[in-house]
């Protein structure tokens, strides 16, 4: 039997969207409620306040209505300008592609780039900091999606901070699944959604920032304002008696809620385990499989995804459609610069679950078997299974 | 009895967001696949064809992932650039500040203003355009909410389309709640969205783009690209084949392929009758009530919206919390220059059935009763009731 | 307009089932969990521990897997022997019905049978037990629905009791919507129900043992055992160790446990308050219109259900579609004795709210005209509103 | 990790309840009509059909108002009178319960029993019929869940039909899951549901009665009427001018509405396909593994459950909470006879994938591990994937 392109898959392993839990799905299903209607205004309060904890943030988050992508242009055009000298640091495709927004909004930007199956060095992020004293914004994102790996986000932060730069921080994938939150490492303007490790669907963006972020955005003068981009005119729709700038998506809302109950009453430090364990799993067994991680090492590869070099003369595309048509199993690609180079499976909220890494590993050694690969499923399976049992 | 705030009312009867049919409600919580699997790319561009179908249109819309306020300013961002002269047509808060975004890309705006409980008339703008040769975008609010009122779109659509200037329409809570479609009224850029008469949760734009509107969008170098206030990036989107600029609100998507179903299956002009029927039992209610409509005639009363002038000295905040209160029904207030001068009762989607005016005319005219006013409800309902006994 | 057939009507004002509490129909979503998982059986014996509390017993309740009706029959079948004498107190159908049941069950039947728009007279209870000490078995229907009356349970219950006979109560819908509990009314068995006034789907039976009725049913060697019949078979399933005689509904017990929740959380003395309200209102309307309730004196009118009696010449089955064809409201019809003597409007549950009595003397009074019944509409609402008004 | 017994597994891969397909869930929370409106009543009768159309049925089936065990005990007490002989069927738990059943309803009960692991041999049926003409009555069950056993009930069917006896089948757990109708097998009652293979919850029986047994339970005086138990009560109630006994359980006949749906639209050969694959990766896995199937031979192993012997020494209740303590899997235990002695993996409706086998395999093999038996979970998948691949 083949899955045809038309049926939904059976699992949704990738880097995200994944799927979102079914008590997330239900709450999407709550009453639409008129924006103003004090009911909704207390919800919403109630919803900014949960995010809050959530992200252990000392003041409240921004929630703005749109998918993390919108956070990120927006935090862009609206904390930097023409007199700030930005410090981007590029380890893969999301990093690098947050200076091309950087660069819209200052001329004067300094990048860091390594290799991206490599994760940016604090040391390196001191010497240019040391070199550049101009340096005013700092801006990295934590983990690369399109290459599986994590930077040292508190180290680089504690960095930047002793410098005195503005840090902004893409966790968009990372927060949730691991242990990360924009106080720990300093995050000037902290982008994450609902949509990667919370399990929710796509649409909104939660966002921390430090009141000298508020401060340095109001003073901007070109900082988005009546529009879609601003951050600064949902400053206090947080508050049941302040009106909202535009109509928010109250089904995403009432998903988000729901989201944010699942992820405080489970335990973060549960959560996280989940992930790690996963991901460990994973690991374990793509190697044992003979395959090759992306990540030039473990200790940089992410707990919410398993980025997996792709083997020489295999077409990536046509392996992962063979194992949606094989398996039912729907994993990501690469982007950009990695697309083509590896095949990513996503471990991610409702499918950050260890058994996800069994069903996993074996449609990717069946698919990649059907491509001539020698890949020893049973091998990988083997030794996924040790990491669990390890753990039990 | 009293309903208290942070319980849920028992009617939303407001101008959006209202809330959505059970049907849409349900299709909200379908298993949220990934942007990049086939059989959501195919799911994708069949809404986008049932958009297309429910709009009329020859060509594709564009579906954008925000409520139609991104679609309004993205419009006012793409389409207009330095050298055009926009003519901004406002009978109403909403279309005035349409002027506000188009100023932002143009400082040549010249403005066609009414008093906001009137419409704009077509000869007006037949002689402002002879005046002013120069004009090559026109902007105009359809059913400028904040009023209850609408404008002669069709008519003003030809007089500017015979002028050869480019026009640009916020039809956002008349769409699918009257007879209006993209190509009737000449639009290049026609806004619309899921969250008003079509019953679904805010949270997205539909938006027609005539093949000049493409043309002129691409060619203007400041239109937004890598952009959430891009309509550019979303251009093949629509198709099976080709990526997303950003991931969808995949949840969202399928909310409004669930309304556009029903939209289609329904029958539009079924659709637009109950409209049409709720509103007229609302005005034959209210007037029987010794109320008075904003709408400066009936003629240009809104389908969708009916809005009541607040008798002298009855604070309009009081009155809606009254009838929340005491009857478990909300209303809208105005906004901006209408606050505080009118209060809204919206009959969109699911709450555009006549039984609903029953219900919002006994909670208006109690409201205005504890604050004084008589208002006689029984004679509101038996207006109403004539109303919708001649159309049985 | 005219609603079709095939179409939902706008609302659903009968004596049930109503729509269930948007909640609640979430709740039908959650996940199934196979009946054997530790999970599961946790969760069940939640939900019997908030059916206790919301019955306000002492031990613990039954919720047996079918709509009440079954309870009823379980009731007879386990309870009455051919040693029994048993009283059955018909006001109304379900009552007079119920003597079937125990008919079946034991050859010797009494019954006290007043007309069905009255109620009974716990004096003529204590006669009849009085002349027939042989009496080891009263039964009776709370509120009897077909009629819309309901019967003094707490009073009867408490002669009852001190004759010493056991007490067999239907109080499936009245249960929820008034002051009515099991021990208070002394039942031996009290049958009850989530598809009335908890506003949850019909598909259970929620039961109220005392501790001597199970005494008795285990002493009766005919009582059902390995039957869907049974109630002995469920004495221990409420426990977390314990298996169930067959598989339970699961989404049945997802529903009444969210059903239970919201009941807890709003408070049952408020819950019942707008209830009462409701039908206050209802009854006020309905008199005022100038037609006649049901039943004999507003005292015995059920805070559930407002039954009104069938206009001389009026064909009370076109009467009800047409007040669905014509303002899409569906009331309920009579059953047996009573049908097309009168019309019944429930006001139970999510409709329990007194916005909903406008509407429906609104489509009530509409109907009525349009089979040439004056029914002064207008008059209705002025008189409900009077009602809903006097309590805010 | 562990996952906690108040948590939720990851995978309910049991006999049933399974979890309903994503589809069922969401259709389980539509609006909750009055079971006499119209809108509701040609639903019904919409729904009866498509399960006519699944059933492959020449007449209408009748759907029963609680999960299929109350189809079999209204069958017996339909059916068989004490002048019929009745003919049981046992080859296992099930199988053998359902003489309980015939027994109560008459004296005269014959039965082949074989070994709980083997399968009735339909020689076996004729050499008895032969020896006792006067039989009338044959019942048999065609999967006997407790064993994950197969009976060949289209030969035993034949052999009955040929008697002349009617003919009683328990299809509960394999109608919808491999090829099996009422007619191929000469069925007279046929019993199934929704809540196994159709992957909707349980609540329902669906059940198929040929025009002769129609007429077997009108002549039978002692057929259960007016009373849960009937079947006759429900031989009109399809139809939408006619009324129900008394209220269907609205929200599972939605739920079964969209699970018919999903079935008729897949494809049922696509359906047993996708069964019987995942059943032959299982059965491969198991023996890789160095287990035993529970059935004496693969040709009557089910296509929709798995049964496992369990080795000697282990206690099989700690094996199951291992697996799903340790990788939230849960499977289902033995009942009854076969209590202890086998763990039984289900593969019906949404778990019917192949992937889930290799799900079910890593954590049956890793609970065997944990408790010191040597089963090679890596050759278990390995054997998995072959069969996978060997289809693909």
């Amino acid at each position: 039997m083949r899955y045809p392109d038309t049926a939904q898959p059976v699992f949704t392993l990738t880097s995200g969207p994944v799927n979102a839990y079914p008590e997330v799905l239900n709450a999407l299903g709550r009453t639409v409620l008129y924006d103003y209607d004090p009911a909704f205004q207390i919800f919403y309060e109630k919803v900014v306040h949960k995010a809050q904890k959530a992200m252990r943030l000392s003041n409240r988050p921004v929630i703005l209505q749109g998918e993390p992508v919108l956070g990120l242009e927006a935090a862009a055009a609206s904390l930097i300008t023409p007199q700030d000298t930005v410090l981007n640091l590029a380890s893969g495709v999301y990093g690098k592609g947050f200076g091309y927004w950087a660069k819209r909004y200052s001329p004067n930007l300094l990048e860091i780039e390594t290799a991206y199956n490599e994760a940016i060095d604090p040391q390196a992020v001191r010497d240019m900091l040391a070199r550049h004293p101009e340096i005013s914004v700092v801006s990295v994102c934590h983990h690369d999606t399109p290459s599986g790996t994590i930077n040292p986000i508190d180290e680089i932060g504690a960095v930047v901070a002793a410098h005195g730069a503005y840090l902004i921080v893409d966790a968009v994938s990372s927060f949730g699944g691991m242990e990360t939150h924009p106080e720990a490492c300093f995050a000037d303007i902290y982008i994450t959604g609902p949509n990667k490790c919370l399990g929710a669907p796509p649409g909104l963006t939660m966002a921390g920032i430090s009141e000298r972020a508020w401060a340095k955005m109001k003073a901007n003068l070109a900082a988005p304002r009546a529009s879609m981009l601003s951050i600064l005119d949902w400053e206090s729709a947080w508050s049941r008696t302040e009106p909202f700038p535009f109509t928010p998506s109250v089904a995403e809302m009432n998903g988000l809620d729901r989201a944010l109950d699942l992820y405080l009453d489970e335990g973060p430090e549960t959560v996280w385990a989940r992930h790690a364990l996963t991901a460990r799993a994973m690991r374990a067994g793509v190697q044992a499989m003979g395959l090759e991680l992306w990540a030039a090492s473990e200790a940089i590869a992410s707990p919410t995804t398993t980025a997996v070099r792709t083997p020489a003369g295999v077409d990536e595309g046509a392996l992962r459609r063979e194992a949606r048509a094989r398996y039912g199993v729907v994993f990501s690609s690469g982007r950009g610069e990695t697309l083509g180079k590896l095949t990513r499976i996503g471990h991610m909220g409702p499918t950050a679950q260890p058994i996800y890494a069994i069903a996993a590993l074996a449609a990717l050694g069946g698919a990649m078997n059907a491509f001539g690969v020698r890949a020893d499923t049973a091998a990988a399976v083997a030794a996924a299974m040790n990491e669990i049992d390890a753990d039990a």
